[in-house]
């Protein structure tokens, strides 16, 4: 029997376990994480080929992916692949990076310039795209696997607890890197404001982290709010929005109880607003809002009429001190959406409102491409709320100026027709006939219209949608929460 | 290329990646996950040789684990491997259980009676004693794999969010619990109280959890809260609670900032009151008080003496309370003290006092054995607390009755000298000479003796320790938090 450095014989085998010998013991100390953020990297190690991940919650006023990816270039360092949740205009000069080889590969949304300068020239390798849910169960599956984890902070402490819900650039809590944190190589948090330890609100604890890289500033505080929280005035998606709602009454789930997703787009929002109406009207309780948090949320939240809040996102100031006096519970994207879990807030979900770019005959959405191919949207939530979901309804006109919106097949598959209940549109409501129940229950409630129907419309309108010329090279791909390809996307021919 | 169930035409590879196209898509439902214990212990498909994991934090008043083992006796199932974090004397029924067979292998602690069984009638493979942050690191790194996690809540919702935070049997935040929800294969909550969905409090959150069995009574509410927060009216012990804080003064700790660990035995409690009414004579404000929760913490905070409380534990109906009203920052065990991480809130511990049964002249701590060689305690975070602070304190007096308590070599390590930093007796304090820096400060400011000089005055007085008579036989081992053997328990002949 070996000796351990204690002095005491210990077995090295008993049944068929082995044990180690203790080898001493020594003090365990911190020491402060706050460096710049080029010794960060270099710190962990950064090299050539590596995978860097960011979130998107800085949105369009976000400095920290291109200040970071302005450091990676300044060291030399090439061949990066990039796992952001999402890209914004703000990321333009990504495109730089990807002339000068810098930025090879890239998984996460590319929303807007980047998406649309890839379109035109692909990657080596595609562009691949998953929803929330998604790109949190591929990190949680090590189907991607991140070197380094860069996570913007509005308020951190020495010691790497951070947070997005305090501080001058307040975005909301950090809700999709902590999965980045559990899982990735190393982890640095980018912070323009250090706090006294420990820091109050913890979206990302010290346990995770390596370092807290201190820069100037995180973002533009004007653009990090998304100003996507103006609920439309067009005539046209204010009818759409009260249909959706007559839509849930005559499918009978507005009722004392009921848990609703929040969007943060015109007429889901729209849709949010009439609802509210109609759970006053019909002086009905909801149970829970989940998703994005909006002044509107939180007025119907402070009036009664929901009991609970669930966010992952805050979308507007308001929202943001409402979260700070601790009203409403966190859901980080895991606890919302993450599809390898037991249980996930959004599978209670009564019904959910989206949009799409196209919806085709089979119920299948499109919110990636437009009709001409170019890959310019994110999934987002998109794919995790509609399966979630017992009514997802799908909003969209019918045509867009030439261009069919009902077709025969969506450009792109986004989310399949399988997990979608109803399109609503401009000319009609259309329910999935996978969804006899739904339709025996709303029938005599409600107009409704078939989805040929609404396709002929559009076509009347416009003529047949343009057929794409397109070429053999794969610019980007969708997968399904699941990890499987739904579509590929293709470059279109000059 | 495969077409897939979304009729588009998929790669199977693409440069060294392969793609797996999408099957099709379902809706995800949740279906109410509440029970009973016996159909949710079938529904994890419960088998002979299988390992269950409980926490202690029902601590005497538990009826969870007896009321488990039953079930699992019921069932017919044998040779159980039983991971809790500790057992207490209400444990009682496990006896019974070891010789019917149901229970054949042990990790954790077991406190009184059942550790005393066992010292006499050793099961077939020792009892492994871990300490907070070694167990959780074993679970973590599968050194431990548990089969079915068996966590007790004071209340739950339907969908799995459950919490010790609220209800008629409340004991603090689940603490010990995360670690085997994330890990093992199946997660059963067992709950006396079911609330609406959701939960305000999630320390177990539903994305983990398997089935929520709901039982009559998860406990007695009389000795769930420990009853060990009473300061101590000795005075042998108060001196020794006394001379702490004088050696925190005398090492130049206690000014602002300063981060101390807060535990509920009677000498620490003692020099609790003693370190506050020296933090109030010098008018220092400390950052942080870490660890166990007790009404003397409370006040100490509320009085405005520390700015922060970090708890893990709650000991006390007032302090209940106050973690109700969102007051104090939860840590769990992971993130006080899980040695694999990045940082744990207890790294920057300035001291903390912790109790000993014996030490030795290398300053090896025993806390799991009594000098007999019964096994009758657990390590609890005493390993933990020692490595992670500065200046780690142990109280014990030189003997008690015919037993000397300092002496040449402890029964049993459960700390490694290397990490003690000071005896305080009630025959003086004595010094690691490992830490010359320490004694270099405290010289001339406090009076100070030696480790050698302590034992043998203990020998003085009660004659050398009795060699104890051992069989080859190992009862348990310790580890230390790394997963290494640091000592053997051997069964001592009758």
């Amino acid at each position: 029997m070996p000796i351990n450095a204690a002095g005491r014989m210990i077995p090295s085998t008993l049944q068929q376990d082995t044990f180690i010998p203790f080898g001493g013991a020594h003090k365990y100390q911190y020491t402060s994480k706050i460096t710049e953020l080029e010794t960060a990297l270099q710190k962990c190690g950064l090299k050539n080929g590596d995978t860097l991940s960011f979130h998107h919650q800085l949105r369009n006023g976000d400095y920290v992916v291109n200040q970071t990816i302005a450091t990676v270039h300044n060291l030399g360092v090439k061949n990066l692949r990039i796992a952001q949740t999402a890209f914004f205009n703000v990321h333009e000069p990504i495109i730089e990076y990807i002339k000068n080889g810098v930025i090879t590969r890239i998984e996460g949304s590319i929303n807007g310039t980047v998406g649309d300068y890839i379109s035109n020239n692909p990657l080596p390798f595609p562009v691949i795209l998953r929803s929330h849910g998604g790109r949190w169960s591929a990190v949680k599956r090590d189907e991607l696997h991140i070197n380094i984890a860069i996570i913007a902070a509005s308020t951190a402490d020495e010691r790497g607890n951070a947070t997005g819900v305090i501080g001058a650039n307040a975005f909301g809590p950090i809700s999709y890197s902590q999965i980045d944190a559990m899982h990735a190589d190393h982890v640095i948090i980018v912070t323009d404001t250090i706090s006294d330890y420990p820091l109050r609100f913890q979206d990302i604890q010290e346990r995770y982290v390596d370092y807290v890289a201190h820069v100037d500033k995180i973002g533009d505080p004007k653009n990090i709010m998304s100003g996507t929280t103006k609920i439309t005035e067009d005539p046209m998606k204010l009818q759409i929005a009260h249909d959706c709602v007559d839509l849930m009454d005559a499918a009978g789930i507005i009722k004392d109880g009921m848990i609703f997703q929040s969007g943060a787009g015109g007429i889901s929002l729209a849709a949010m607003k009439f609802l509210d109406e109609r759970l006053e009207e019909k002086n009905v309780v909801a149970s829970t809002a989940t998703g994005g948090l909006t002044k509107l949320i939180c007025d119907i939240y402070q009036a009664g009429r929901v009991k609970n809040i669930y966010y992952s996102q805050v979308f507007d100031e308001y929202s943001v001190k409402f979260i700070q006096n601790d009203l409403g519970l966190p859901a980080d994207i895991g606890h919302y959406a993450d599809p390898t879990s037991k249980g996930r807030t959004i599978d209670g979900l009564d019904t959910v409102v989206l949009g799409a770019t196209e919806v085709d005959t089979s119920f299948n959405v499109n919110v990636n491409t437009h009709s001409d191919g170019r890959m310019l949207h994110g999934i987002g939530g998109h794919q995790d709320t509609a399966a979630g979901s017992s009514l997802c309804i799908i909003t969209c006109p019918v045509y867009r100026k030439e261009n069919p919106i009902v077709r025969e097949h969506v450009t792109t598959i986004s989310t399949p027709g399988d997990v979608v209940d109803a399109i609503v549109t401009n000319e009609g409501i259309a329910i999935n006939p996978n969804r006899q129940d739904l339709l025996k229950k709303v029938k005599g409630n409600i107009n409704l219209t078939s989805i040929e129907t609404l396709k002929n419309r559009a076509y009347e309108a416009t003529g047949r949608p343009k057929e794409l010329e397109l070429t053999d090279t794969i610019v980007g791909m969708t997968k399904w929460f699941d990890g499987t390809v739904l579509d590929v996307i293709r470059q279109v021919k000059r």
